[in-house]
């Protein structure tokens, strides 16, 4: 274990893995933390929709022979409610598509090349706290197996989560966080049976969201909303089918049942920091921002984020810091139009059963059924969608 | 006054005085009745800014003469946010544009239109009730100058507002109401100076929302956002100035004052009804519906409204009843697509200053910025707020 490095990057998510290969492949040394075993961050089942900006940062890295192989591109989304289910083409209307692939699947890849290279990731890594980062010689220690370790470097990179140490190092006055909470979560599930549908489907209905996505050809996930604190022992496997069939059912298409292998609720919530940096230290992904998951758009942004940043570290080691001074801004304002995105498309697609008032609570519904009549009818409105849903540019 | 007639309109504001003008071009007799006024029908100050589709429907009816003159043709609005200005421009993005044209001077041209035509309008007509409208034979009773008064007719017409006795006169159980208010009001002003912009201003700022429309090239028209149920009288005119100037400033940009002569508060609400049918009554306009000002949909939803009214009401002279049959759905499928796009450039503009939580508060305000900041910068996001804007389809 090196006691020094260029870039300590803490976390061995999918930021932390992509940005350790950025750095690899420009030979700026780096070392990855993770408190973890390798077998949970394996087995850690997240996102699974790549926009066409992920897979084509992916492509130019090399690191996209798994996902050719096992991804499946997706030219768009159904929208269905009121009966109706209505193909939204992505390629058609902006020329791009979605991929869907498991993080899973993008983490076991990014890590088995890390092994193939060598890279320095310590598993396990207990008591991580990153210090002097406003100073010019930052430390980042941690122990491992009881034993205390330190490790001097020139950056800190926080791509620990939202519950990570990173961000919660930065002194009170530092630092904002702006924060929303959904009066309801996702039920998900795993099962072993091939998707009833060739695209995903979103769906309103008058007892909430549900949804049809999936992870394989062999294996489908399936989502309903149900409220924020709702406990899964609540939730049979015939209670989760019933409701998926009622609400993503239609006349004349049949949803396939198959094994649960995975079953969880998922509140729903949206945040975002004041900044992404502090002194060497800079936050990406879920460290800096969390998304409600309708529009898939969590894992897309952590990558968008360690592209910017990835270039800015590279930058920096030749003597421009522009890049890295104007990280925070840059990656925010991208992230400020995610957000927004993600909350549209879950309060279009959410039924506010938590409102009071019947009539306030049946206006809600029938203006989401406006919106969504407006919106598959009108190409302007699609279009946008389509492109904000593909994904916004990602700079590198 | 005749005691009998083929259409009883109760109402004359833009919905009733329009109708009777499509009546009347075709040979169909028709009365109507107002319970207010003709010098308060004229005196009432609403909206100021026609679609296209507006502005069609009275050139095709030859009703655009004072239009013509004194309308004006805008290309577009600004939205302003964060120390920018941005224009959208509609007759670029979507070909077509909006003409600001007060509501006011609609009333008057069509009022004077009637005169000339000699059509039957009954203004402080007392005690309206529409009576028999679910059998053949329907009948409106009044009262006027203390006298009772009873008109056959064949249909009704309830253009009488969301005050009015015709939504009303429904039984409980034949009719919903799905309402939203909205923790705002506007205030509003008239000022007797030539507006300080060619385009009207949509503004966001962290004191609230601000606009900057006009009634002709000497009047402006000007409001701030304030609480739903704040007073005027804790406004003076001095007060008033500075919150446009703070709200709508902007470097090098200068906002001209002059003497308000009409300032006013304005709650802000969502409104529709479940049907705009009953028997041989049809609601029409804000009897039937009512959308928070942003978006300008007010008067022109009313005008839509009358377009397909009109229009099944001639083919039902003709024995076609399927125009009358369809109307409600058909109105009220445009409506919620009106519907959603009000309560959005409402949510896009104004600062939810009720919402308790510092951090949620400051969550929305960003996530708003981040909003404007892709509408901004996206064809497809600009094009699909212009084709709203600009207004959908009429259809007669």
């Amino acid at each position: 274990m090196p006691a020094s490095t260029a870039v300590a990057i803490i976390g061995a998510g999918p930021a932390g893995l992509m940005l350790g290969h950025l750095l690899a492949q420009a030979g700026v040394p780096f070392v990855i933390l993770e408190a973890q075993t390798r077998e949970h961050v394996l087995g850690r089942i997240r996102a699974g929709v790549l926009e066409q900006g992920s897979v084509d940062l992916l492509a130019r890295h090399g690191l996209d022979a798994d996902l050719r192989e096992r991804g499946l591109t997706h030219h768009g989304i159904y929208l269905q409610y009121e009966g109706q289910r209505h193909h939204i083409d992505f390629l058609d209307l902006v020329g791009r598509t979605v991929t869907v692939y498991g993080q899973q699947a993008l983490v076991a890849h990014l890590l088995a090349e890390h092994d193939r290279i060598g890279s320095t990731i310590v598993f396990e890594a207990k008591e991580v706290q990153p210090a002097g980062v406003t100073g010019p010689h930052p430390t980042v220690s941690y122990t491992l197996e009881g034993v205390s370790h330190e490790i001097e470097c020139d950056l800190v990179v926080g791509a620990d989560g939202y519950h990570g140490i990173c961000r919660r190092s930065i002194p009170a006055g530092e630092i904002e966080v702006f924060e929303r909470s959904y009066p309801f979560g996702w039920l998900g599930i795993l099962a072993d049976v091939p998707p009833s549908t060739d695209d995903l489907i979103y769906a309103l209905h008058p007892e909430g969201f549900g949804m049809h996505s999936m992870r394989s050809l062999e294996v489908s996930r399936l989502y309903v909303q149900v409220g924020p604190d709702e406990s899964i022992d609540d939730w049979s496997d015939a209670r989760i089918w019933d409701a998926l069939h009622e609400r993503l059912g239609l006349e004349g298409w049949q949803l396939q049942e198959g094994p649960i292998t995975e079953k969880s609720v998922t509140p729903m919530r949206s945040f975002v920091t004041s900044t992404l940096q502090h002194g060497r230290m800079f936050l990406a992904g879920d460290a800096g921002h969390i998304v409600p998951p309708t529009g898939a758009k969590g894992l897309n942004s952590a990558l968008a984020d360690v592209a910017m940043l990835g270039q800015a570290i590279l930058d920096h080691r030749v003597g421009d810091d522009t890049g890295l001074a104007r990280y925070s801004d840059r990656a925010l304002a991208r992230q400020w139009k995610v957000q927004h995105f993600s909350q549209w498309m879950t309060e279009m697609l959410h039924v506010h059963h938590e409102v009071p008032d019947a009539s306030a609570r049946a206006f809600r519904y029938r203006s989401q059924v406006g919106q969504l009549d407006h919106l598959t009818g009108s190409l302007a409105a699609r279009r946008s969608l389509a492109e904000q849903y593909a994904g916004l540019p990602f700079t590198e």
